[in-house]
């Protein structure tokens, strides 16, 4: 993943794979940056079901640190450990395996500094509340949604990429099981050409690998791969509706196999609760099995259609939401953070497009909008749009991937550069119950919104007591969807207003052009 | 509490009382209402600590259910269990304790058909979003605070109470440990005069027993007493920041000295994340003991000031929840439900008053309208005041009882009349990701609110499919605030208008006043 880009097109593998030998350990150490991929790739046996009969992993040592990192199988007797060191150093590492081809090999690597563009894996900051890589730099998410992008042609898939190169989003929603029309629809090895004839005990190498160069060409892009796991779009070939030992069979393949790269993220369920086969408990059992799985630790949620999964539980990282309402103001959309305690992701507001489906016939405008609302309610958002001339084949971005219409993306790509210069580590809401509609960081960064209204002017008046530092503010008009930073002459020099708020009395308001889509930026000087 | 409502100012006690004797097995059985109270009393010792060193409970036998009822120390040798029968029939009992005069004794009791005004406790309708009490009879809670107003002198009692018997209040909450300047404030034997020269292994009988009476009171007014059992307002006392056994030692004398009174509900912490001595952990232990104590199950919350507590918790049976914008629309509001998933009441959402502090001085319309949009959202709201010529000695509703002197007052009592009207068991939230701001009973009853617009049309458009029955409506526009139910001439013939919404074709608005503070309601012919 610290291949540069102009290789993206042509198969780069930001991995270094070796294949073990006992002569290993005392041969030169691989050399591996941090939180890239070290491969290890053994021989051993492919009759009977290497899937079920054979387990392998290898522990990971340097430093006091201990990583077991399990193994999966790769068809025609190849196994394979994918390791991500998270530390710099000399990593020696062993094999376990209950057969003995795959038993007691061992070897070291060098885990040496990162590229430039490799920040690592993006973990929740200490706040609560926001997103970082491991390296520190903030993580401001816009994300979009694709499901079946990553299972099209080889041709529609460069194209999805060259869309993604120039668009602002930075995480990406897609299934792992084929949701519409798709080239790539058999996960499970077949057993014949009706629609159940597939074995839940054989993953398809060739399936994953495909799917694999998908994520990795995402994380060259510096795009997170957020991979939905299950999905209720496909009952009738019923791979989200398997036993749950099948269940947790795929879930210890996808997490050995998919774990390791860095820009990987586990989004267990996309509307869990229209997947009648499963309970809540279930879920909960899932994700302990795919936490238990990935030594790696990846961020995971769960994305609901009706009933809010209780995003508390330990296993969960950040709440996953779908909701058509909540992001049209700051409050409702607050409210996620203190039912969730952790960051919010609006993964589905709604779609643009011209789809005559309510969910997906959005205004660019009223995209936009909810984006806006989400940030000033210090969480994040996501975007698809639905634009096709054959909804029925579901062409659209939402579906397929592929180009990129809707008004929306240049404004996101606007906002996206309004976040990476904003405070880290993320836009937090200020006194949301004032209803001030204000968020930033309080006495150093504002961000107000007036979304659809029309002021034309604005009090500048902010939450503070008598006994803060007030300070002097400089201000800048903005128009979201012109995409315009017009800086206010002067500043204003606060003071208190009353026992709750401070503004600066002799210039007590800002003017606006009375359009709608404005907001207003102010920074401390 | 099935005493008429002219005797409650002299102190009736809807109580069966009897005192146990070996010979009473064989006596006539006491004849107790369903939901009422039966009270046993027993002599026993009065040496050592008798609420530490004696434990004394009875198990109450009929038709095969069984019930084991802890009995408390009331001080000077008497010892009462008391328990409410949830069924009619004929039921014997028998006690335990560790110490032999306690032990062993037997009785009866019949169980009749309740009083005319007794429906028994309120509990969670079966929907899981509304309550009722155990007849069946909905309850719809238009709940208000007053924290202290139990512990003022009996006059000022009788004043609050006669406040009540014309105001629209179902459920008062109220504080245990006193609040404001109160007249009762040692719920603990004292050791000096000092202000912790208390001693919490010594609850004082003759406060609870005064604050029982004020539970009753509440009761023969058909008003649920809410009880607040710690709050972060009196750390220099300090009752709330007692040791974990010491509150386990409280929680229990509680629980049974007020747990058979079918008004009770527990209200376990008001601002519980503002009482620094105790973590989320001790809060759910605290929880569990009260549960186990309270074999009559009475309703459980906790409510917050900013950490929001988990309201899925299993011991929690509603939310409450304290917040100052949540309730300024219906999509926040329902959002609360999707959470808790349960019936919610926003206990605290800002007071009408003459404070100078944010959160009491609303206006009456402000108020009024969070308890539209709360009932629009489906859920439920509390009110209070804080008008006061002395807000140092907090002489307010709020703080002390006496008289209510909010215009809000009239309004709730109108808003009381049209939930009672209105389907059972409450009203709910209907299409909210689509933004109708509509309530009520999908193809049966509707409200629509508009809160502080003032349009003077409305597109009668409900949400509905093809295949539905779309029927034909009354409809009448409701003034909130003057009190008025305007039925419009009429009515509205509705079909389909496209693949979401149906609407009469011939008529398809409604004329509206261009004021404030309108709702219009519609219920089918």
């Amino acid at each position: 993943m610290s291949v540069s880009r102009r290789h993206v097109l042509r198969g780069a593998i930001a991995v270094g794979t070796v294949a073990a030998t006992p002569a290993m350990a005392a041969a030169a150490p691989a050399r591996i940056e941090r939180w890239g991929v070290h491969e290890i790739v053994l021989q051993g046996p492919s009759q009977g079901n290497s899937f079920d009969d054979v387990h392998v992993a290898a522990t990971f040592t340097c430093d006091g640190m201990q990583v077991t990192v399990p193994g999966f199988y790769d068809g025609e007797g190849v196994y394979r450990i994918r390791f991500s060191p998270p530390e710099l150093g000399r990593w020696s590492w062993r094999s376990q395996s209950n057969v003995e081809p795959l038993d007691g090999k061992a070897g070291v690597l060098q885990c040496i500094e990162p590229a430039r563009d490799n920040h690592g894996p993006v973990r929740v900051t200490r706040d609560g509340y926001h997103f970082a890589y491991a390296d520190g730099t903030p993580f401001r998410q816009i994300g979009t949604t694709s499901y079946s992008w990553a299972l099209q042609s080889d041709a529609k898939c460069v194209e999805t990429l060259a869309t993604l190169r120039t668009a602002p989003f930075n995480k990406m929603r897609m299934c792992l099981f084929p949701n519409v029309a798709s080239v790539a629809t058999n996960p499970f090895a077949r057993a014949g050409a009706g629609l159940h004839d597939w074995d839940p005990a054989r993953p398809d190498p060739a399936y994953f690998r495909r799917f694999e160069d998908r994520i990795r060409r995402l994380g060259e892009l510096g795009i997170e791969a957020d991979l939905i796991l299950y999905h209720p779009y496909d009952a009738k070939r019923g791979y989200s509706d398997m036993t749950r030992s099948d269940d947790e069979r795929y879930l210890r393949y996808v997490a050995a196999r998919f774990g390791a790269f860095r820009n990987v993220w586990w989004a267990m369920g996309n509307e869990y609760d229209a997947i009648l086969t499963k309970t809540v408990a279930d879920w909960d059992h899932l994700f302990e099995v795919l936490q238990a799985a990935d030594p790696h630790d990846r961020l995971r949620s769960i994305h609901q259609i009706t009933v809010y999964y209780d995003h508390r539980k330990p296993w969960i990282t950040h709440a996953s939401v779908q909701n058509g309402a909540a992001v049209m103001d700051d409050v409702p959309a607050q409210l996620h953070r203190s039912f969730a305690l952790k960051p919010v992701i609006f993964d589905e507001v709604l779609y643009e497009g011209n789809s005559d489906k309510r969910w997906g016939r959005l205004k660019g405008e009223e995209l936009v909008e909810r984006f806006w609302w989400g940030t000033i309610g210090g969480t994040y958002v996501g975007h698809s749009e639905t634009f096709s001339d054959d909804h029925n084949a579901d062409t659209s971005w939402l579906g397929q991937g592929g180009k990129l219409i809707g008004t929306s993306v240049p404004r996101l790509a606007f906002l996206r550069r309004i976040l990476e210069a904003a405070p880290a580590p993320g836009i937090e809401p200020i006194d949301t119950w004032g209803g001030y509609h204000l968020a930033g960081k309080k006495f150093e960064y504002y961000l107000r919104y007036f979304g659809a209204a029309r002021p034309s002017e604005w009090a500048v008046t902010l939450p503070g007591r008598a006994n803060d530092t007030h300070g002097s503010y400089r201000a800048e008009v903005i128009d979201t969807w012109n995409m315009t930073i017009t800086p206010v002459d002067g500043v204003f020099a606060m003071s208190p207003r009353d026992a709750y708020d401070f503004h600066d009395p002799k210039r007590p308001t800002l003017a606006l052009p009375g359009t709608p889509w404005q907001a207003v930026r102010l920074i401390k000087v």
